[in-house]
């Protein structure tokens, strides 16, 4: 399982073209840094077509979105799909309010998208178009756990079929899948939460992997959130060994992604496939 | 004084709605989260009022403003006044240009804010109009120190008095006051005017502590400037004993409010009450 | 060579003007902040001549422009003009879309710059209207090296004739000219391409350097290049040391930079002049 893909990424360099929220948007382009990509934002609109053009993917993020932003969005996607680049969808805050959750409904008609990444909120907000998003952090009773864990991965196939995206549902069991099959992911830990950006990045990394791995787009994205788990959970042992909070967990897991190697990866990956 | 105020913050988790500046944006999210809040940045007038309406507090913070956020400002700030929330005022900059001075008296107009926190000369040009500011640092003759501190704190109750705010004022020596009690705190370091972001951050602070004690908002007030402080004098003698410098002073200083506890405040408080 | 010039910057306190791009905002005014200026981001067209008036020095960054913001850059930049202020362009991306080749030549037609710094492409495309970039990294071919620095420096030195500003291109060997001499560094380290914002930073710098010395522009120029160069190469050091990665790298860049002295410069220079 993820073989060879973080010497793929390396020897592919990809080029990712971001048009992102204004709060996470430098921790997401020292991400792409980090894993081996190169990050390009711009979101005027007389130039998306042009700066998608010369990218390999495109990472649509809604978290400070507005109307200005919403028309680059489209337009870029829609290049983006014409050209077949990987195109990733964040709804961050999804449900939050009507208007991103217009937005994103609008972004899903016009676009197609080949990664669709949330919380289970934001994800439910995709299917159901229900307001039940408390902010940008997932309702406590939307929490995937062993319970409902069964009911959730039916859930994210059906929504792969009928959007043709591979699905993401981060928590604390990630749930990556296409119509047919299921990755689950044990990695990470709930430090992950107490940071801003933690989606944003991990979005950015799935664009990165995606495009270098375009026939495997539901193994690459496996992949990638895969490697922001361990990430996260060596990043803890650093802060806790020195005693640090959580600006110091935030410089250790983007350090983490930044040296990761396979056997780390290897070494470290709690799996399963269903 | 602050009797288990950063454990009623825990269990109450506030939400606060942020329209704030592109600059700091990412330290106050960051910082809010670091304190047992979340955040949510959101500036797009089709959503403010939404976004609004499910969180606890809002921060109005005028660092990079324009005339479409000052638009999402004034209705998210009104919509907040309804629902009785927590608005913290963050005139960053005030009086260094004509426009931003025209702003924030506007503000004050159509708005009933909570708390308003700035430097002497943003608080100066809340009162008067003064054009003194010069960038988004208190002029040097505009200090607070042992020889004007009566006169400031007069000034500052008799501004309380006027805009039924509580004021804080951040100098060498912090001033928090309504119209009847000022509080003195000597907590803190030089070395927090050298990175960007310390008074934001600290506005994020305060609408965390305000939202989990909105019977007490002077108090609460009170204490977020002082933790504040103590954690400035920690990031201080951390980076000091590792011979680092301002980048490591940005992330001791949030992870010193990270871990902060009831211990560490009582023991490293310094305030008067007058 | 660099006589005092930190020692300067510490008296005079630059104050700086910055519009620049919501990515690497942060950085840059922790940058400025970093060597001992003082940095106001303000893009709103009705406060940009009041801000840049009470500033030493402009920076215009086109990272994340867009048709708003180009507005308020010409009409800054003008206003700087009229003052003599420092002013200083950073085209991040130019010629990776049409848009931003445009707004570049635009610019420059507007503008009277002081130093315009870039890499090879983004330099190039201000000499040519050539629309070689990819994304925002210098193409390869387009690295200087020993083989082909002679005729980047010629071409460089017109270029400085033309458009009378001080001409400052990083690469491996970072070139900084007027029309008729040229500083040749030799510091730097390749990590410093593996976050955002080196460049932007620097852009910083030099308008901090440049404002504190308006009768030596291009010594200035180079000074601050030289320092950023050696600041890479200690926080280099120090990453591997420590076994960190990207994130620790960014915070050791800023970190060295705001401990900097005369004896770490005169130290660690390898410069030649031409």
């Amino acid at each position: 399982m993820f073989e060879k893909m973080i010497e793929k990424v390396s020897e592919t360099h990809p080029l990712v073209h971001c048009i992102t929220n204004y709060v996470t948007v430098n921790d997401v382009a020292n991400m792409i840094l980090a894993v081996n990509g190169s990050p390009i934002m711009a979101d005027e609109i007389k130039e998306v077509e042009d700066i998608t053009s010369i990218t390999n993917a495109l990472v649509i993020n809604i978290g400070t979105l507005n109307q200005t932003k919403v028309k680059s969005m489209i337009k870029a996607g829609k290049k983006a799909n014409e050209l077949n680049h990987m195109v990733i969808l964040d709804p961050v805050g999804a449900g939050a309010s009507a208007y991103r959750t217009e937005v994103t409904h609008r972004l899903l008609q016009e676009i197609k998208f080949s990664v669709i990444k949330g919380n289970i909120s934001e994800i439910k907000c995709i299917a159901t178009g229900s307001n039940s998003t408390l902010g940008v952090d997932a309702n406590i009773k939307d929490q995937v756990n062993e319970n409902n864990i069964e009911e959730v991965i039916s859930f994210a196939k059906k929504l792969s079929k009928q959007t043709g995206a591979v699905i993401a549902i981060t928590s604390a069991i990630d749930i990556i899948c296409n119509d047919k099959q299921a990755y689950l992911i044990h990695n990470g830990h709930p430090m992950m939460s107490c940071i801003t950006g933690t989606g944003c990045m991990l979005a950015g990394v799935i664009a990165v992997y995606t495009a270098a791995h375009t026939n495997q787009i539901l193994e690459a994205t496996a992949c990638a959130v895969t490697m922001m788990g361990i990430a996260g959970e060596i990043a803890y042992q650093k802060v806790t060994k020195e005693n640090l909070g959580t600006a110091g967990f935030r410089t250790y897991l983007i350090d983490a992604m930044s040296i990761m190697n396979e056997e780390t990866l290897k070494g470290g990956m709690k799996v399963e496939i269903q």
